[in-house]
């Protein structure tokens, strides 16, 4: 694949509108949508973005709201803008060769109706009751960002890993002394830092933490997590920011990823080789996709093993860890991955276009002919 | 206007998922789309209702849900059944002359860009957010359940009133003795039982009260209604079902309606109008075009006017009071309104289509014309 493309094509993004493209602190979404959308525009396509009007980008930006919805308490009901946000997207489809959604469900409906194929990047959670949703609308082209996603039987354009811009983590040749553990995530317990705690505590290794606090993770962190943070050996940071992570996971001589669902990519992994840092993580969804499992970190079935694991992930390479990111988690091969798919699907579309055109002049040609 | 069509129209009816058609007790919307699908039918049209499976039609159903989703308590996100519901709806548009829409903001994307038009009743109450919405879609053609709910600049193609099947309510041509007044409908500030209660303590007369305490309403309902309920003076009879209802309406001297928002219909009104008995209401949203002011009631500009005009209204006629009803708010009336604004927006698409077309022909025979 070349990064000139052999056709610039008119592109529409569609982010969420909760939070800003790219996301002040947190937010995966909006962070692969404005590293992809900048890309494209790079590589000479069309590029329109609907987002909140506060975002940053190269493409044309059309603003769903003034500002991110998280940020404006006078809202109560924020779907109502995401749904005139799609809404309008679709309204427009005539003006793109193909749209790409990466709000889930909200643009299922629409995109089944317009003439412009749409391609829906799965993101979020699979609840009950969205997972019928996606059912309904499983001949629509999907993306995953891993393979470990597809737990539902959809129509599987290709699997596109999350790509991180590796230049903007500084590579750490050597761990920082004292040597510490890292555990990076929403202090939620799907992220397992109650495991990180307990795995600290068996091997004697010191542990810094940093992460969110949702509401409704904040019982959690008050029984759970609290009680435990002494400021020496178990230290939480609070939330951190970019500079700050890369720190953290830089200076860390293993970073543990002990989570407790199916994680569908997991960014923290791919960050933290970037830093050099191998990765000690559970094998649950995407993990044995994301660690080249012996050589940038270890992927283990039990916290137990977790634990076993620290004296032979000291050992890997620290250089191999970053080389893996840059070969497979850029930015250059996530947009690689979605420009070869918006091709295939815009390709296929413009040829039944013009074999439809070509059989109808033959049987008209036919029709004069016999006349 | 004549009850046989000029010509029959293939009409898709989409109702909401929480309640089925018709509702077992209360829902206002379901009621009125069962009332017009079944008339619709009778009338020779070919109707399909999108509703719960567990609705009782004339028209071919077609269920987006096994039932009312109010009964599935396994449902988190009711939502994400609505949304494949409408867009099922819309996947279908070919099939439709046209489509009649009672989910308010969820149709309003995909009908604005299907060939197939489609009409909204708008029967919820509009919100800072959903406003937005409406606003976004305002060239969409509207139906307004009252003059007096046009709040927003919307294209409405015409006010139709709600109606009831006036002969499912008999007619009591007088009134219970010992005589009392009745308060029918939900147990909220907006519905004013708080103010029905303070009317018949000044006046000295006995108040019977009827209707659902939603859960959000269980703190008002303790704190202002449920102290004054003494089983004598005032009572408290809890949910009716419609034998019940027509009973506690017809029975009664007077009906209160002392609303403290802006209604924008009040079926209670047509139905206690329908069992005989004059309603007196405080003049808000709807109340002036629903109530003959003087004849079948009195339209009052206050609480206090509204206790003072008892003596006057005991001496208005239970006879026009049904009348009234018959003549303005019968299900006939209804369906007379509906399909006059079908017949519109369907012939002036097909004439648009057909001038289309001519002009499309005279431009061809000219171009050959000068070959």
């Amino acid at each position: 694949m070349t990064s000139e493309p052999y056709t610039a094509m008119k592109i529409a993004q569609i982010a969420p509108l909760w939070e800003q493209v790219p996301p002040v602190t947190y937010g995966g979404t909006e962070l692969v949508v404005s590293r992809l959308t900048d890309e494209l525009v790079r590589r000479g396509h069309e590029v329109t973005l609907f987002a909140s009007g506060d975002s940053q980008t190269l493409a044309r930006l059309e603003a769903g709201s003034p500002r991110a919805l998280r940020l404006d308490t006078s809202i109560k009901e924020p779907i109502m803008y995401e749904l005139m946000h799609v809404g309008e997207v679709f309204q427009r489809a005539d003006e793109f060769d193909i749209i790409h959604s990466h709000v889930g469900v909200w643009s299922l409906a629409l995109a089944s109706v317009v003439a412009t194929p749409t391609v829906h990047t799965l993101h979020g959670i699979f609840t009950n009751d969205n997972t019928k949703v996606f059912r309904q609308y499983k001949t629509q082209p999907f993306i995953s960002i891993s393979d470990a996603q597809r737990l539902l039987n959809l129509n599987y354009a290709a699997t596109v890993y999350n790509g991180i811009s590796v230049e903007k983590f500084p590579f750490f040749a050597e761990p920082q002394d004292p040597p510490y553990l890292a555990f990076l995530g929403r202090f939620s317990p799907e992220k397992g830092p109650q495991h990180a705690i307990a795995i600290a505590k068996k091997t004697g290794w010191r542990l810094k933490m940093a992460g969110k606090v949702d509401v409704v993770d904040k019982k959690f962190f008050e029984e759970e997590v609290a009680p435990h943070i002494d400021g020496k050996q178990i230290e939480f940071l609070g939330e951190v920011n970019h500079g700050q992570k890369a720190e953290l996971l830089g200076n860390a001589a293993i970073t543990l990823f002990p989570i407790t669902w199916c994680e569908p990519f997991g960014l923290v992994m791919a960050e933290s080789m970037a830093t050099g840092t191998p990765v000690i993580a559970m094998n649950m969804g995407s993990v044995s996709e994301v660690i080249a499992n012996g050589e940038t970190g270890y992927v283990c079935q039990s916290y137990d093993e977790m634990a076993d694991m620290i004296p032979k992930a000291l050992k890997l390479s620290r250089q191999k860890c970053r080389e893996h990111v840059e070969t497979k988690f850029s930015v250059t091969q996530m947009v690689d991955g979605y420009e070869a798919v918006y091709e295939k699907i815009v390709g296929d579309r413009n040829f039944r276009h013009w074999f439809n055109a070509a059989i109808r002049n033959s049987l008209e040609s036919f029709t004069s002919l016999k006349r």
